[in-house]
């Protein structure tokens, strides 16, 4: 992973200090060891704890992360981390797990002129992909007993994607595609360009053959009947009436798997219930959940 | 602008397609000329046209983005640009134009295959800022009358934040400093790290003497009392009680700025009205702004 | 396209010139413009055109190639370009066209210099690409007649797969996945790891259901049952003998698609036909392809 | 050489990651230490260790790579390595070793996830780089007995130059120039600029006459004479036939040094011993070398 | 600090090898560990030990520096190390510190062939940070008695910046702004542009009001008085005579700072003495400073 | 040139602008053509008007430059440009052209915003480009009438050899070897780690026989007889005595070229004159030459 996130990292801590740090350094001339304690502000799930520590590894390679032990073990629910793990009595923290406002997370060790520099980056990431997580778990929990999954969408803030998409899977969603290399999907414009829904899909299956499912996007059943006789792999209900879907999902009658779309929020999440669908896409896991609030407190010397 | 941003977009292109746009090249196998729509689908501010216009052009420097008119001119409200341009009659769309839902913004023309596999990373831009814009707005509404300023943070997302401080300008919002490199805010490790709010001023004006202010972070009306006394520039007031902050106002009576500081969103923005502060900051700005929505549409070939 | 390969191009160019071309700048002070003629010294497939040119434009952006008539139009064998094109009167050159010894397919006209200096790098890329097409196709022909498709690897030359895989489109072959993010092929080691066919295919499925295919390696008839049952989409027969892979492909009935693999060469190719397989992966397509000898010649003066 | 060749190696990594190893990543989703063996499939000579290394430890650092005993120690033919290293007894494989089909030749050990991630990379530069060392040796012991020595020229791979001519050496081969910029070789381009040989090698003693040695191509014995009148360092005789190139050598007299060239390949190498020349210089090396093959075999996990 | 100079190191040591040290490796063709001496060959004030230490660990991170001690301790001036570590017995030599010709600064050990290969790029930073240091020194003590303080400016060597701006303050001045982004000083031509000294303060107020000081630039007596008026913080008198500095000093009576500019060099920086100003900024710092001499002397193998 | 030199240029922008050019954006919100004269404020040798021009155009491509007419034509003297094109009519200034104080060279025309905003990293290439050309020029003249030649060092500015060697051609220098990686320099650690002066030329001869002249250092006679037996094509006299240096060059005799080393400055260059040495190189004309001041002044809008 580091071989990907290691430059937007870097990225974001230069972001932040074009030249250096003029407060901290007018404060500390020299290096002097401490600790501060990152504290979380709010109820929610815990995501990016090794991205928040590359950070100030990065920054400064003496620093040191330690994750506190999340006490109640077994107790604490994590739709993430493999079960193992996650039921050891007094493990430390770890990504997925449910967080409550006040709780002491992790330790920051190291040289404090490099805690106070590195600090809002690392938050940064640490609220941002929690905030994703949280809003994840919450969508999720509106779809509990469909059986259908939880999708994210490309609609990430640019240039953190692969941070985006694994807090999705650590809220307990899954992942849409990538990018546009890693996934057909086709949708109104480009069945627009090929001149119809069958010769689109012709077109893919004649283009990339392999490895790929292929998917495309309906907004009518007529299209959907189009998509069936053509063969695609995957058809998405962009946009539907609830009764529209149903019926869709009647007519497919799982020769494809059925993806729903179109502006699935936490607040209309339910929709997507009853209708026996595969998958419901939401952008605005991505795109528009707030971040969750952290903060680095009771900085001290260590001796 | 560019020799900034260019490698930021650039990275989000190549984030989005690793090796090519598989769907758009299976449905077209040479360039074909046409154009798109852009189209705002909810109220808000618009924000990003140039980094909307620059994702195509360094996808393809083929492509051209036609600014539609604005048709209402000078009735059109715009709290950014500069007043002569946007009063113009007939003028194109600008920054920081009030627009409503449904309306066509610009024209995006040229190789089909440009438009279709530029289009998310474009929107990605243009969404989030319009966001930011729109969402500053709506704070800066609730506190007109004031005389105070409505300010950001640098609670940015990673790699984003030459786009989001631009936003907060666009929506009427100013910013604080850019980066750790460029202000002096003594917060509260930072005090602690220097013996106290005198050592730190003191600190501070030795090390850095030139050009900047320096600004601290102040938790009781003790500090903001010790703060001014060693002859501070700017006095940031955080989390405290209403009573608190007026009573530190009076106290520090125009001997150095004021900032408010600590959890404003857009819900209790109000709160900072009436205390006769310079300034209150804003960390929602950039950390929680839902995006304001566009699609791209009635794609069609240009003989 | 540019977008990801002009920095590789770049990289070529740098390192082959890491300060100046002291040769090319002895002999010539000031610009001086001129032309040279691209020439091909062996029978094969053109590949590369598009590369050859954007080497020179990278260089110097004042360089044009003029791509010269490949005149027996319709006449010239292309098994890659779109056949409207490829079937033109008086078209110029296109990737994919069966080229002859001698054959004149481009003038490079610009600065004489810059003709000097970036020959090598552009032809470098032309000859490699052009190689790997003549190769595949020649692999191709060896299959003709049994309706399987030959498919790359992952044996492509560091920070060349972006030319190698289309090279071996060009050619008339398709192309496997791009690399490991884009596509799931379970390998012994997978399998290993996994404990198993059908688990290795069962964690495929919960991790990763979505847009993609899941292909598993088998080396018995044993695994290819597991393989089956366990729902693999893709089964590949890894160095089988004959009678297994007939017997393999029986089995399997349809129920999966086949994919032979295991040395196939362009000596040994023809063992795939009659196997009644879908798709035959060869190595040797981009890691041993000889490449296809140009040269500039003919350097003149432009007035 | 870290500094020269990380940024190359790291770009070949992400070119086979773009974003995750999803086969990997979908069958062990933590960390489990364990081994492969690095077995050689061909006899050849054995290149690129350090390489194969560091494409491990790029991708994860906690990789180490233990190299096994060549065994045979002294009796194992080694044309590169030190002397006094590669006789030692149970030394381990060195670069330059020929080593024999079925051979284990090293264990690489640590996560198995990196060990599958990394594979493929990291054997598409030995296998490269061996193929090439293996060509050199066979072409080298075709010269065998003449005194001349063979050279590579600059039709390297695009970003693989600095280990495509270091392989030349490992087999026994020597570099010509890197490229453009540390060495002069006037061509025929060259030569035509300048208005003639004479005219050429002035105007390169008079640009750069110091450190480098004047090389120019010459296509006749009347060139020749020219260029030897001229003063130039190393005449290479271009694609001269038998009897011109060993008149030529006659007429030199050890005023200059002598380089054959022109389309020498393995296949008709002997046709430059007897000529009397100091070098020969062979493009196949590095750009018709076919690879030589190894795979990862027998992974297991350790305890 | 790492972060922002190794990007900047790593250019340099790549600028010195970009395919390898040929006459090193032809001297040494394995790792043999031994230490050099870095010995200083004029006095001057030491600057750049950390830089010269990054240098060869970036190059291999085998290599260490040693520092040795700078024997007379307390006794030995420095005008930028911290007192308390400045003042201490035996300890190592340390930026600021005044060393004379002929002293032993520290002991380079790793790999000769490192040793050989990072010298040029170590010492060329080493050399010219000292001998920026040094001037600097040489400039402030033209100033004592004085009170003003010494200000450099951003005529730096490109790509140097962040070192010499760091050499300017161990030689005992202060840095002036860092960039364009990180303060506000208005030239003759914003005034210009702006339309009047008024003009252009109160743009500058509107557009940054926050954390950031006025400065501008005046010519005349007139100007002073307009930009007091205006409310400028700090005002640059430049290229003013004695009397008229002297005189415009008296007008601004202290409320705002000053600064004098206009060609000041170690041989006029009297002049800036007896004004009464509070700075005083001179170019010639980092853009003509000459270097400070040093070797690495006494190569010997260890064990 | 483009391709080596604009990742320089625009490491350099991005250094002084690390967000945006606050004193200009506030004084002008929009584009507003016009234009400003670069003045030259010193005698001397005009070096880097492509490098200036290319400053501006990579800040903003709209930007150009419109060198002034050299006026009194072939009159004016120039030690480096074509002398066709030096003595042409009414000619552009060039490169290399002696001018004077107040001499107006070139008008940059544009948006007012970018000619304020590239000024001062345009005019730092520019004047320590032109700085270096000066001093070397007045290192030539010193020089006259021995018919030795002066060469540069690698004792350059980090990141900018290329810009510096450069220079020292303009000025009517030559250089010695660009860096480690193009030419054989074997100094007394070399020396020492070979075993001697002979060991030393031998493994040269062995790595490197090719392109390369191998030069060697020497302290003494004795050292200079040893080289010249082993065969060293050029032979540096480093810090020996006028009569050491007369001894040698007499006991070379023309079997090896003659370098000249060791403190050569403006100051004593005349040392070198009457040795009969072929070359002396001088560290001093990068690393200590004051640069030539340069001023953008008189800016105006164009209507």
């Amino acid at each position: 992973m580091k071989m990907n996130v290691d430059e937007l990292i870097l990225g974001a801590l230069r972001e932040d200090i074009s030249s250096e740090d003029v407060s901290t350094n007018a404060v500390m001339k020299t290096a002097v060891p401490g600790q501060a304690e990152l504290i979380c502000k709010e109820d929610g799930v815990l995501c990016g704890l090794e991205v928040f520590r590359r950070v100030f590894e990065l920054f400064d390679d003496g620093t040191t992360i330690e994750v506190l032990s999340a006490g109640d073990g077994g107790a604490r629910k994590n739709v993430f981390a493999d079960p193992a793990e996650a039921g050891k009595k007094d493990r430390p923290f770890l990504d997925g797990d449910c967080i409550r406002k006040g709780e002491k997370i992790a330790l920051v060790k190291g040289d404090i002129r490099t805690i106070l520099s590195g600090e809002r980056t690392a938050l940064n990431y640490l609220q941002r992909m929690s905030g994703i997580a949280t809003y994840t778990k919450k969508c999720v929990e509106k779809l509990e007993g469909d059986g259908i999954t939880l999708l994210d969408t490309r609609k990430t803030s640019p240039n953190n994607r692969i941070f985006e998409k694994y807090a999705v899977r650590v809220g307990g969603g899954q992942n849409h595609r990538y990018n546009l290399s890693d996934g057909i999907l086709l949708k109104d414009n480009h069945i627009g360009a090929a001149g119809g829904v069958k010769e689109a899909i012709a077109a893919a299956k004649a283009y990339a053959p392999f490895v790929r499912k292929i998917e495309i996007e309906t907004e009518s059943l007529a299209m959907v009947k189009e998509a069936l006789e053509a063969g695609a792999d995957i058809i998405m209900l962009d946009n539907m009436s609830v009764e529209d879907m149903k019926e869709a999902v009647k007519l497919i009658d799982h020769r494809a798997e059925v993806e729903l779309s179109g502006n699935f929020t936490l607040e209309n999440m339910e929709k997507a219930k009853g209708i026996g669908a595969d998958f419901v896409s939401c952008g605005a896991l991505t795109h528009s959940a707030p971040v969750l609030d952290y903060s680095l407190k009771n900085l001290k010397r260590l001796a």
